[in-house]
């Protein structure tokens, strides 16, 4: 069930005769990960291009758009946005005319200490126009007293504390770079083109090289900056080397199950969780039901394990735009139904395992459960693909507030309580490294209460 | 893989205080059944209120028309719409002054000797504005002698033959009937309200019941006239008793799994169709996996019934839109694949089983095994859990001439080698009927070569 | 100053390569005759093409609408329509499918008994979309048992009392008919083709001809059916000659000024009335001043007959669209400012005479006065280029009620205090007729209080 | 005849219940000066709301629009935007976040030495978003050392070469500035409020005070910084008194005639320029025409003065949008009848004077020309009512390049045969002069030929 709000995706292209329409397929495959807002930059003769909108990118991006961002290469970004009339200012990719040219850029991440840099940057006479981070990257490269684009960057990225994968166009050159923990994924990827040749993608997940046709090569490292131009390929570290902070949550979420991220295929991963959490909580049921669409896989992982059959035994309603209308008299649960609808004619008099990626304010789980035991189910259990939710993410992940999240003011059995369930359980921390293969591998999992992995500025 | 389309939902409410949102709701729940026009009439002191559009229900009837849309009784339709800028002459209800008032209709099928009453009626001076069956039974009630609305109906209806499942408004009525064979479904439910009594909804399908808190109460029987005024819900036969033509497709294919149709629920049915193909035509690999959405439930039945482990090995693209831009340059199965991403993490050098329920022209079944294929997969077994489609449909389902569908010029295994499949198998005619419970009662599946139920009128 | 509404203006066009494109300007010419909702229907090849839409010409014809209206024929409509949600159900031109192939039509103006022919259609099985006179017209055709388009409407046309000006399509023909007493003008031209030959243009207005670059040939007369095929252009009367009741409105507001409307120019009528109103009211003056637009004219005659100074001393804000917010707190005359803006520069401390077409209410000229005061005029004089308007219209025009005209309620005398004038002055009758060449033609003036043309069959 | 396109109009108000609606209000009075995009910015508890948008003000702001801005003072901006899918980010007001809060700012005119201004600052670190003057203005305040914003503007606005009339909202005040030339009208009003008390308004032109009732106070002197807070009205200056250059032009095409610019009445001015041009250029003929609208005042001089009738011989279509669709086959002279229509009722066989405010290119007119005498006059007399246009500007006026103004190129003699005209004359430098009641006032007339008063920075 979704309730996390993953802030961004990024895309970016080199040397592509349709780099407009690659960035806009690009983005449409990662749309997942922001509805709000979506923009595209392209480069044509030295020239950037950009169209930017609220929306959807198949509503954003008419033909007569697309065929207007000419050029080779490009970058684009779609957006969780911010709420409020001002939610175009926010659009990336952020546009702007430097001494050396035009520059555009979009990033995927929150920047932790971005507030002491605007607050430095205004004393000294930089405006802002909006409220991203992007903005503060661009006044540190404005004000590089280096004249290079990638010495700019190789000085000043270093300066931001946090998570920021980044893609950068300027006149003549598609740059990327990933902060030195790197918290969000960020990859390379080759598309063949006609020629025997290919063009270089850069996309936040790997599900956009699959639609393209294009190749996964590697993922962009922590504190590296890769840039491509008419000379090739070139990579240079602003950061030296230190322990990884791979954001454990792509892979219990965010991410679409077909992308590879952090080098681990997510549909597999989360099987895994749910293999796990079978050894580790097994309960004698008549069927496994996943909250679609993100409890699919674990689901199937648990019934794998447990030997519980699999059963689709709620049906989610794929046409629910944004601006759906309540009736103005109360129906029981609506708000979930018309999103979710158990089959009664399965479920009734049947004992039944829900299996969802993660219980945040637990009301959504209530009324879940509420539904299953309507539609006549005799017994609810319920399993948790992750372990409880403690903490707020810093590092560009919308979560409510700490003291929002029910796992921090109650117990799993009072949780369980809340939720009305016959038995709660979630998986273990180790369940969970274990799946995502972690190893050596440092992750961030703050917002399963382990420590923040960087300083969080939050005076 | 979608690609049938049903042509209609249709929705009927009577004594709800606020009928114009059930009847958005229901619409809403049924819009799997046609997206391309909706429309709802409301009945408000005996006067008509209507709104219709082009597009989705979220999107034709934002909060002032729903507001507008006053009164306790309505009926309302969403269709997939004919090709043409003048779809929306043809967007149901339509809606007419006849001498007793206005009479508002909608409905769901196709009348297989309409050319016939339309010829007859023009030649005696009818005007018609589209081209639908419903404005030409809006002509016979004109007509009739008679001066009551059932008595109308009783009489003209049943000079139209083929499939109907027809609701119908006037100034203090809602009428809803069905055709003598009962090709299309037509549910009756109740919808409980605060004062402790309820209110009176129709539905093509019963999902619809669920969204908004209604209780399913029966069908309509076929050649059944029921209609509710204030003296209470009424009802009467047109047509005497027949051997029924309940349409298998809908269980194939159109209905919603959490639906209940002619009596059993469609994920059950679907998932046993899986479960006869699995016995019928085994196949040892390593996973079973489906086209989604539509073959999943067969597919997990397969599984259950083969042993074979299900995966999720095709992702769904959920946000595509209706106007997707092409690429210019050729990308390989793009069609599919703006859809459809295979997981090639998972398949890489297994041995797969498809599930999917039809195949109609074979292009589309020969991307998706391509795509698997370049995800990895060492063989490629494609199951089909229905029998080989082998004439168009001529009561409301929108199928391609005969001499397109493939089943019909090509044997199994030629088709199987169009696809490019390793193995084919189609389910039998006996699996498919024992798998609706057919029994006694008659379907009609000539869309798989059985006889058309009725004469055809196609000189 | 505008409060009255025409109803309607119609085109036809036959034999134009660019008959849809004709159509379209044509309507764009006549604009000003309705605003709020406008249609074309073009044949090609024995096929009706249509669209339609509530706006302006400029919005409603996006360039792939007049792409898509092909064809060498066609008919346009311009209409002020009803108010509510069903407005798109009356725009013309209305289509239909009679047994003898498509019919469309159009027209302009109110037939006086069509109630009593819908109810006699209704009771013998006629169904009615809308509710105007179009609908009606063309069910008696429909029913008519005569089998050539022609011949039907030599029967039927007689049948409907009042005013109608109407362009018909069929398969092959473009046919325009005026009532017998040509209440509305209707007009044909020739428009030459780049092969020497020449289309045939009907229109409501002749502005429409000078913009398509089409030559006035004459005005079909009352009691005239003209229609074009590929034999060429014929014409039959379908009623015996009678006095004729051309709207006298249509010089007073209605038509443009640039239009020659029952013989004479519209703009040389105005000032006419403009020089007679100045002869019977004359009075002492700085400057002469019309309410723009409809008040122009007839300035220009009053100043040049009296020698007093004609000044532009009002001016009109062209960029009124037609949702204007109004500002919650009060801003004195803020109604008509919103439109009009007296030059205090100009008026200040000097008498001033304001030319207006008409007084209908009499709160829009309160305003108006005010205005001019508060800009600093030392005496305000009113005159009217028109008799005082004493009773509804019922021939095609939006008026008030009877009751609510104010020279029906209140002497000269006390609209002059009403208003707030110096002084106020109306044209008379005889001044009226003079200046539109009355003569011997029949002219109806019942709004101005003569009887009524026709019957009116108001019970 | 509009070929000229201003830049701008600009509008602030103060202490006012309705901010945002008086700032719509008073753009859609000054929608001539621009009709491409529109913005207001309002301020409430010291936060900027804004909303902008390509189009006209009516259509930019709808209700929900103006509810949402909300605050007791606000400044607004009209553009006449340029081409290219960019125009956004150059849509006015800007908004910024600076050291000290929000501040916004709204300008009419061309800095002339912008492009230095940029260059330095960007080599300094300044990131642009877009392209026009403000934003450096923005960045000049963003780096002044003063923290107080007056200080700043004081020491900075002289940096400034050119023509810029300026308004600028921050937290806690209404500020408005003029270039020390004073190149455009900047004026202030107070507007009554119901308490007894009144809000400051300015605005471009006077007629956005008459809209909403505000009362005419004083210009803003040319190098005076006016100001609002909660102490009251405050005025310094930032330039020592110099010659001033009043745009002629505005009084010539630009503003609205019920304005009063630089201290005369546009109506007024330009009636006089006819009186001029008929003493100057006395001709004997029928009628004089204007070429509406912006011909109007000056031909009812020109006849007043000439004894020569005024007619309003050419009909102006006020329904034209901005889209209009042209015939593909060519219909002689269409661009210009598309708008307006010569009355050949009333020109046929009679000698006319057109009286026109400015010839550019020679086309239009050569077009109207053949216009009228296609519509039968026998001589056609051209007036215009100002010198010859040799020029371009470089103040805010975008006129085309010097040498496509016909005047430039040819003499009168040979303007004349190029438009077609039997004769040709334009006022003089004195005539013009004489109208505006220049005297000592310095005016620029740089487009008719006179030293331009400002260096131009062209290299």
């Amino acid at each position: 069930m979704k309730h996390w709000h993953e802030e961004c995706a990024v895309f970016g292209v080199y040397g592509d005769p349709e780099a407009g329409r690659m960035a806009y397929l690009g983005l449409y495959a990662q749309q997942h990960r922001g509805q709000e807002s979506t923009g595209i930059v392209t480069c044509k003769n030295g020239k950037h291009i950009h169209h930017k909108g609220l929306g959807l990118v198949g509503e954003v991006f008419p033909e007569e758009e697309l065929v207007r961002l000419k050029g080779e290469m490009g970058i684009g970004h779609c957006r969780y946005s911010t709420t409020g009339g001002n939610a175009l200012t926010n659009t990336q990719p952020l546009t702007a005319q430097l001494f050396n040219g035009p520059v555009a850029i979009a990033h995927n991440g929150n920047v932790v200490n971005s507030d002491r840099i605007r607050d430095e940057l205004k004393k000294s006479g930089a405006i802002f126009q909006g409220t991203n981070d992007t903005e503060s990257f661009l006044h540190l490269i404005a004000r590089s007293p280096k004249q290079d684009i990638i010495e700019c960057i190789k000085e000043e990225a270093i300066r931001m504390d946090g998570a920021y994968s980044v893609v950068l166009l300027t006149q003549d050159k598609l740059v990327a770079f990933r902060d030195p923990k790197g918290f969000r994924p960020l990859s390379i990827g080759h598309r063949p083109l006609d020629d025997g040749g290919h063009s270089v993608v850069i996309a936040s997940e790997t599900c956009a090289f699959d639609l393209i046709g294009a190749k996964f090569v590697r993922d962009i490292e922590p504190g590296e900056i890769f840039w491509v131009d008419e000379t090739g390929e070139h990579s240079v570290r602003f950061a030296t080397e230190q322990k990884s902070a791979f954001c454990i949550f792509e892979h219990v979420y965010f991410s679409r199950p077909d992308s590879k991220v952090f080098g681990i295929g997510v549909y597999e991963s989360r099987k895994e969780m749910g293999r796990y959490l079978a050894r580790e909580n097994p309960i004698s049921a008549d069927m496994v039901i996943p909250v679609p669409d993100s409890g699919v896989p674990a689901a199937i992982g648990y019934s794998e394990e447990s030997g519980i059959p699999f059963e689709f035994g709620i049906i989610r309603n794929h046409y629910i735009g944004r601006t759906f209308i309540q009736p103005s008299q109360s129906i029981r649960s609506f708000g979930v139904k018309i999103k979710l609808n158990p089959q009664s004619e399965l479920i009734r008099g049947k004992d039944v395992v829900i299996v969802d990626d993660s219980i945040v304010r637990g009301t959504t789980s209530r009324k879940i459960i509420a539904l299953i035991r309507a539609a006549g189910a005799r017994k609810v259990h319920m399993r948790i693909a992750a372990p409880p939710t403690k903490a707020s993410c810093y590092y560009g992940v919308d979560t409510p507030e700490t003291d929002q999240l029910i796992a921090n003011q109650k117990s799993v059995d009072e949780i369980c309580q809340f939720v009305g369930a016959d038995s709660l359980a979630y998986l273990s921390m180790e369940g969970l490294m274990s799946s995502v293969q972690a190893g050596e591998r440092g992750f961030c999992a703050a917002c399963f209460g382990t420590p923040y992995p960087t300083e969080l500025y939050l005076d």
